[in-house]
């Protein structure tokens, strides 16, 4: 029986680990956190309309049934490739650990990055944790309080103004977002001012929005957003950002200072330091988003017992997104190689992509053919509510959004830390 | 048109706002948060069975129609009852705000007190707040998950271990359902230890557990606790708490340690300071737990345009539980006094008391009849369901509880702060 170790329960790991369910293998998941979260959704509890746990599942319920892998709590900090061996610190009890393993899965993920400037991170939170989407909600909830007991017009104007970092699928659907809360589902709820006066800016340094999509899909992209209240700032790139403000620059070099309480940050996107500390274990390359580059069997250079997948590695010769479907479709085939140790190159077969803007907008591509509008929107919903982890949280998650959309109102807005 | 200001978004704050809905009254909620918390449920977080959102709805959602109300989020630091002002501080912005009233509602609610001994909470979290059962489920579930990768036996039972403080229907209703977790819900999701280990000990210093219903409830609910696995420590109080153990000191002056790293604080209750503020401001008694004597009618003395309402009160001549009902008829007739001018002196109209132990156990009190058991559960929980704040949360607990009683899984395990 084969030691198996899968660093991180992210989907890479997760269906890397469900996949070897009838192996001959004892196999250990290893992660910081408890949870699998259900990133695609993170913007909707920073916007209030789902619950923490209606996109996280615990690990231990997932794999409750699966009596050959084990759930082990705590951060990979080192790996020891020619003993085989991993170590594991800041245990819940407090120690450490060492794991032996035959074959290693390394699928730490990726976070964003603040272009070198992580002095802005305190202003500009970001949303691939689910910590970091709790935080944005309690921000964006209390914007609208500050504004709601604000005297001075000019400072209020600030608490209603936010300004979303990135104009990929997250800051798109962020943008919308926080755009219908002012315009529509907060309206009613607010006394002194009118929260309809809600500004929203989309900053995108290249010269369309959803930049992964076809240009007929930006456009279309652009108008709903444009329809939705938010304004996307094209060919503008941050320079900095303070409590008070966002100072922007303009291709031809002209710089401005937008007063804003509120930034999102959607942006560039680095690799996890697991990246980094298997590259140097192995001699392998990473590229600048600090991704590892493997293999196209999806194994590092020189070592046949080590996989890393996910939006932590680049695979050789390919241009993959760093999206959902890619991690997967690589959790299952590295299950698979360690199953019947036939070694394949990993071929992504992209079934189209989603991309939500707000209550029945969306653009995607699926199987080739465009969409956008309600009928984007709908499969959207679709593919989202079957691809969500738990069948209890489907469920869940499609009761508040029927509500949601009947009643225009968002029942998860609890700012948890006053 | 009259000023109204009403202090404290709990029951009895709440239900004295909407029983001003049709009143010729300008109404100002303020409280530090921006929901109301159904705190009879939060045990429930605490203990994965619910998420935050389901027990908890924002004020400005519930009030959203009440076009003469508004909600500020701030901090009551001080009353001048001469000039009939409010002060409020901590805004959203950060500033500070005067607010005038004709007439006041004061509804600060309770917390529970560790009878001077302050430096126990740390070691034992209390369940009063969202915050406290947000952080007994960190603490509860990382207590499972140190057993697990914990080598040491002792230490392991330690991290098993759970001593809950107070048989009052919460601590009865947590230690129930932490021996469920171990005992059923987790018992098939770790790999290296049985969960069935867990030793749940419900301390109480009184000579039965759930004093405040008949003898023979209580008899039935403390074999319902047996049946379950929790052992009750019955005439034992608590006199030290530290990381790894509880100090227990018998009637007969017997003391004991028990090793044990996660303890629940359930018992004594103290009123809000603001009880205090109010009662220094009018030279009004105050009782042993700290809460203000108001008279028959719910007036403060000598101050007939301030009333003082729910668990911070105790109403001259009455012996009266710091339970729901009474908070929420108490709001409802302030709504009423002041909408009539009429006053009357309070009559609380007791239909019952039930609480919950399990999954099918329960005891309670319902119009003079007494019920145990699997009936008794049944009526405990079509009452929460019926009396939860909002139509969308009602759906989706039901939702949930028959999922969780279907699956014996519980969906909300998430460790937030890993």
């Amino acid at each position: 029986m084969q030691r198996v170790v899968v660093v991180g329960g992210g989907f890479g790991g997760l269906l890397a680990v469900r996949g070897l369910h009838r192996a001959d293998a004892a196999v250990t998941l290893v992660d910081r956190q408890n949870f699998t979260l259900f990133q695609p959704l993170a913007y909707q509890v920073a916007t209030g309309s789902l619950s923490s746990v209606e996109v996280a599942v615990p690990l231990r319920q997932i794999l409750r049934r699966q009596r050959n892998a084990r759930v082990v709590l705590g951060e990979v900090d080192g790996f020891d490739l020619d003993a085989r061996r991993v170590s594991v610190r800041n245990l819940p009890n407090g120690g450490t650990l060492s794991l032996d393993y035959d074959t290693l899965v390394v699928a730490g993920g990726a976070r964003y990055s603040y272009f070198g400037h992580d002095d802005w991170a305190p202003y500009a939170p970001e949303l691939k944790s689910l910590e970091g989407a709790l935080d944005l909600r309690d921000r964006i909830l209390r914007a609208f309080e500050a504004a709601e007991v604000e005297q001075d017009e000019a400072t209020r104007a600030e608490w209603l103004t936010f300004v979303v970092v990135g104009a990929g699928p997250t800051g798109v659907e962020m943008a919308g977002q926080i755009a219908e809360l002012g315009k529509d589902v907060l309206h009613s709820e607010y006394r002194a001012m009118d929260t309809r006066e809600t500004q929203v800016l989309l900053v995108e340094a290249t010269g369309r929005v959803l930049g992964a999509f076809p240009a007929s899909l930006s456009a279309s992209g652009e108008r709903q957003l444009r329809s939705l209240g938010v304004t996307p700032l094209l060919e503008t790139t941050v320079v900095g950002i303070d409590a008070t403000s966002v100072e922007v620059e303009t291709k031809d070099g002209t710089r401005s200072r937008i007063p804003a309480r509120t930034v999102i940050w959607a942006a560039g996107v680095t690799a996890s330091p697991l990246a980094g500390l298997l590259a140097q274990a192995t001699g392998a390359e990473t590229d600048r988003a600090g991704r590892i580059v493997v293999e196209p069997d999806l194994t590092v250079a020189g070592r046949p017992d080590v996989f890393a997948i996910g939006d932590m590695v680049t695979v050789r010769g390919q241009q993959l997104h760093g999206v959902a479907p890619v991690a997967m479709q690589q959790g299952r085939q590295v299950a698979r190689t360690i199953r019947s140790g036939k070694r394949e190159p990993f071929r992504y077969r992209d079934k189209g992509e989603l991309a939500t803007i707000g209550r029945s907008r969306a653009v995607g591509v699926v199987r080739g053919i465009r969409f956008s509008g309600f009928v984007a929107w709908v499969l959207w919903l679709g593919i989202h509510i079957v691809y969500l982890a738990g069948f209890q949280n489907r469920l869940l998650v499609l009761t508040r959004w029927t509500f949601s959309y009947l009643t225009r109102g968002r029942g998860a807005r609890i700012i948890h830390r006053p």
